[in-house]
């Protein structure tokens, strides 16, 4: 469904003051430098002492710690360089935050460093070297867990006797001391041996919690919603041993895919959508097919034994800063209920909540009119005059799907779109990272997490701009005959393209799956303006133009998830934690100030206790890790400080 | 449920005529030669051109290969010790076979040569070399197919300077040309991209076939029994693009193992446990709760799209050799059907078909009679007198959980058992090939699969005898103490212990989990002897101890799986195939001659078109892809010319 991931291990060009470095990394595990180790050996008595890799990330580490455990912040500040970033996902701030350059880093170090005590940064893979950029894995501890991160080491200004700086440095938490999960050599042994008469048995224990959690037993976490988003985070709680509840309006797992139209597949490839603890299998599809990836969440969540309520609805909820407690009516089948988390999450999705326009003459309107999420698909529109309002993604897939099954198809297009071919950025966008050849090369979806997350937001449009200039000149016909169809296209505002439209606005682009041919080839029509009203049996634009129509689809996307919060909690309350989504990049729906990370997900917001999570695949299952170890501290009494709340700068 | 796999890595005799030779492989990716590469580069020019394990193996498939293709059937098999075991996996004999000696090689290659045309055998990882054994993994390509294998040379009768010869050689297909499985690089698209008026969705294709497998259309292969052995070849069958249908007579599947007495617990642990395709999760448990086990399976039958019929009943199967095809009268849902395959497989399990003995007094008492497989659990039974007749698994596990439900129970052992520890099997007997370290090491499940095949039968209880010396060694104290209480234990005829016992007839021992305390204890009450008949209420030996009984559990195992064909087809094509499983080792229940492989399991059978399927899940996973490709070359009408098909030297 959502974009995908730059390609940011094809081009990624580093800027210091004076100039432009081109990095290519290879695929990880093949040596940068090909010197043999005796050359290597011979350079090091013949040249200065930090001459490879290994060496100069080992004396930035090794200066790096003596500095932390001294509390010297101004020298460990000192080691990055005038242009850097540090990103942290909640090891050091309990936040997920970057902060830029030496100040940053001396500010968020002076807030985080006594109580974190960072201690045992150690390489865990021989550094590589390209172009000026060394790249080191390292893990660290800090006092109360475990990460793991990486560190990409710059000569700045040309200096090439000067010891070498951070330019970028990812710190992660993956686990908390003492409470390590159960998997791997630790998997719990299933049969108990021994006897015990007061044994139960596995189903037996599973029909306990069942029958109390929720109801006699109150969960420590509520998710509400069940999609990819409320799973990944349900199997990581449940990992983690925190009580918790994800509910959900539909009947099964799954039902949030099932139900859209039917045509629907995911237009992320299949390396990229893993979820945590359980990959697809080898034959799995490129791209899974709705009702598919249904039946894999379902079955996911009977896996992962994630504690799951269909059919349950959310109504309100408050909260208790007293007591520390939401109180949250629900209705479950219909039958009212109060449940009394510590936490609630809103899993409700990027596109759980419609936006459905308000246009004079829906009520005089003799056809079908549905939100796009709500559309059924083409079967009953056969032969059927259909006007769809809107240019993205799922207006495309709509308009292809009635086209095929011969219904009379209008787009109206109200505001530029930007399209590229699902192929193209599939070779273009995301192929080190996520597809059989990275895993090939040893690139684990793990590790491709970790590498796209220690890109700073910041710089990332300038990586994705060349790869996007690559995809233009790879399919310039096409763009010709859309653009002479008189669509149009854009390629974002800094020609950044897909993924940081994605991550700034969350709209405004689809991944051709081939329904852009026909808009190009005049079979689906194409009209641009503002629609003005309905009548019985037509749409009507500004300039009078009337389309014609049995059904109107209006493929016109969805609100910011903090309109949820409006929803089931109040007005002041969303206001409170403000606009979710976005980076503040002062694009189009995405005004500023800069916000370093994406406002208000996975991470604390102004509201106690109140937490979003969701996104594509890849985000569900990356960052309800993080998002997991958040709540787990809090289950547990771990002190939690917060360096870097989310400030709130718009309210929608 | 069943045992576990010989820890042949730990220590590996080979015993050429005069003496014994002990190997201690390492985990694969270590080197077992500490020279370093310039040492080797030295040994090579100052000494014989064959020193290195790598230029030994290499030697040596050229040799073979040249003499292959000039078909010099007498100059390859002398490549064979005098003692050697080449063990084929359906590449060249399109059957499970193995041969003996340099004659056995001989009739092998005479028989399969000219059609097989063998070539391109490669040396795909360094070999490896340990106590005079050369290991190599290689593959390889027939006129047909693609196939892998493993290679043990050694040097006969210590003639060093003599090119050593193979002792261990294992051939296994892996695909047929122009049928390659799609999956990795080669895995579905899912979407179809374009647009395309006749497009079906991937729902529309699924229920497309299930309204029509089995009713309109037949289906190439009838599996009867959807266990895990049904499940995974349905897998295969499905991946392998044969049209199959999976039937049961229990409703879902995974039900085989939920109708079980609830306290049961795989007694293998999960690395050993492994489906094709879909490996368990990280945080599976170590032992799986049957109904855990379950789920899984039946998670498993939609995530690889396995058509699959519950609460289906075959009642009647008759072959016409005329037109190559089965008629099946089944019962589904209670309704009648008529199915047409052409190959049917009966996966109905060793443990299917109870063993109930016929004893007097069954229709006068007045409690409860079960069978094991029959047995729902103690829950009613507590405060009741239960006699448990037999001392298998079964036995032990049933004894144990009714125990613990306060229930007074009596153990009859009839003849004696085998009892080891659950911890000291897993860490002596399988730690090498299947477990955390292994997997570690880089010994994979499909690597584990295939060492542990290259293993010959006629000498696999050879290496077996001294692992269950040392579990003997490490809990004395354990059986003496069973011993002091009365019980009959054995390890075995020949001390080779529980997995020579599994593979030769599939019964005689308990995995312990901890109820053999309990009759060590006197806690569950031990008797010997043989029953002689059921009173109102007591089971009475036949030296006349009477034993009051509310429940008799007969715990008394299950019959050949010809059985089921016997009760399927007829009592003349049961025997007409003879005995199922087994090896034909003149041991209790196994008797002579020497088959080789286990009886008619995976392979071609007396009856066409007529197969059997089972064992553990380890079998299940790697046998699957044996008898799928038989049934996928059957299916594309490949020619199939069987070498050595099983004989028949026992009815049952």
């Amino acid at each position: 469904m959502r974009p995908a991931v730059c390609n940011t291990l094809q081009r990624f060009p580093y800027r210091p003051q004076e100039g432009v470095l081109l990095i290519t990394p290879r695929p990880l595990g093949e040596r940068a430098d090909p010197r043999t180790q005796e050359e290597e050996r011979m350079t090091q008595t013949l040249d200065t002492p930090t001459q490879t890799p290994a060496q100069r990330a080992e004396r930035w580490f090794a200066d790096f710690e003596e500095a932390l455990r001294a509390r010297d912040v101004a020298r460990a500040a000192g080691m990055f360089a005038a242009t850097s970033f540090w990103r942290d996902l909640v090891a050091f701030t309990w936040n997920i935050a970057t902060v830029e350059n030496p100040d940053g880093v001396a500010d968020l170090l002076t807030a985080t460093l006594d109580r974190t005590d960072p201690t045992g940064f150690a390489i865990d893979e021989p550094p590589d070297e390209a172009d000026g950029v060394t790249t080191a894995w390292f893990t660290f501890e800090t006092a109360v867990g475990r990460g793991r991160g990486l560190l990409r080491l710059v000569e700045e200004d040309g200096e090439a006797k000067a010891a070498p700086k951070a330019w970028t440095f990812l710190t992660t938490l993956y686990e908390l001391k003492g409470f390590e999960e159960p998997r791997g050599p630790a998997r719990p042994m299933g049969a108990e041996h021994g006897v015990n008469k007061d044994r139960l048995t596995w189903l037996e224990r599973r029909e306990k919690e069942e029958s109390e959690l929720g109801i006699s037993v109150q969960p420590e976490v509520l998710v509400i919603g069940g999609g990819q988003g409320g799973i990944a985070l349900g199997a990581r709680l449940r990992q983690l041993g925190v009580p918790a509840l994800v509910a959900d309006k539909h009947d099964r797992p799954g039902d949030q895919w099932r139900g859209r139209y039917k045509s629907l597949c995911l237009h992320d490839p299949v390396w990229y959508d893993h979820l945590p603890y359980l990959k697809f299998p080898e034959n799995w599809p490129v791209f899974s097919p709705k009702d598919k990836i249904g039946d894999w969440l379902e079955s996911y969540v009977r896996v992962m034994e994630i504690p799951y309520w269909g059919s349950t609805v959310a109504t309100k909820a408050t909260y208790s800063p007293e007591k520390g407690e939401w109180t949250v009516e629900v209705e479950r089948h219909g039958k009212p209920l109060t449940l009394r988390p510590k936490q609630v999450v809103l899993a409700t999705g990027m596109s759980g909540k419609p936006n459905v326009p308000v246009i004079p003459g829906q009520d005089v309107f003799r056809g079908d009119q549905q939100h796009s999420s709500a559309h059924p698909g083409p079967d009953a529109y056969a032969g059927k005059k259909v006007v769809v309002i809107g240019s993205n993604n799922s207006a495309f897939d709509i308009c292809g799907a009635l086209w095929e099954h011969d219904a009379d198809v209008t787009m109206v297009q109200r505001s530029s779109t930007h399209i590229v071919k699902s192929a193209t950025l599939m070779d273009i966008g995301l192929g080190a990272l996520y597809s059989e050849e990275a895993v090939t090369a040893g690139v684990t979806t793990e590790k491709a997490d970790l590498i796209f997350a220690s890109l700073p937001y910041r710089i990332m449009h300038e990586f994705q701009i060349p790869l996007y200039e690559q995809m233009k000149e790879r399919d310039a016909d096409f763009y010709e005959r859309l653009e002479k169809a008189g669509f149009w296209h854009d390629w974002g505002e800094d020609g950044s393209g897909l993924f940081m439209k994605y991550l700034r606005r969350g709209s405004g682009y689809y991944i051709d799956v081939g329904a852009a041919d026909l808009v190009a080839d005049g079979q689906v029509k194409l009209v641009h303006g503002v629609v003005d009203h309905l009548t019985e049996d037509a749409v009507v634009l500004e300039d009078g133009t009337a389309l014609p129509a049995d059904l109107v689809v209006y493929a016109t996307g969805y609100g910011s998830m903090n309109g949820w919060a409006a929803d089931l909690i109040s007005q002041e309350v969303a206001d409170k934690v403000g606009k979710v989504w976005g980076l503040g990049s002062e694009t189009t729906k995405d005004p500023g100030p800069w916000e370093g990370e994406q406002r208000n997900m996975w991470k604390p917001t102004q509201q106690d206790a109140l937490w979003f999570h969701g996104g594509n695949l890849h985000q569900s299952r990356h960052y309800s890790l993080y998002l997991g170890l958040q709540l787990k501290a809090r289950y547990e009494g771990i002190p939690t400080p917060v360096y870097g709340l989310q400030e709130v700068h718009h309210l929608r």
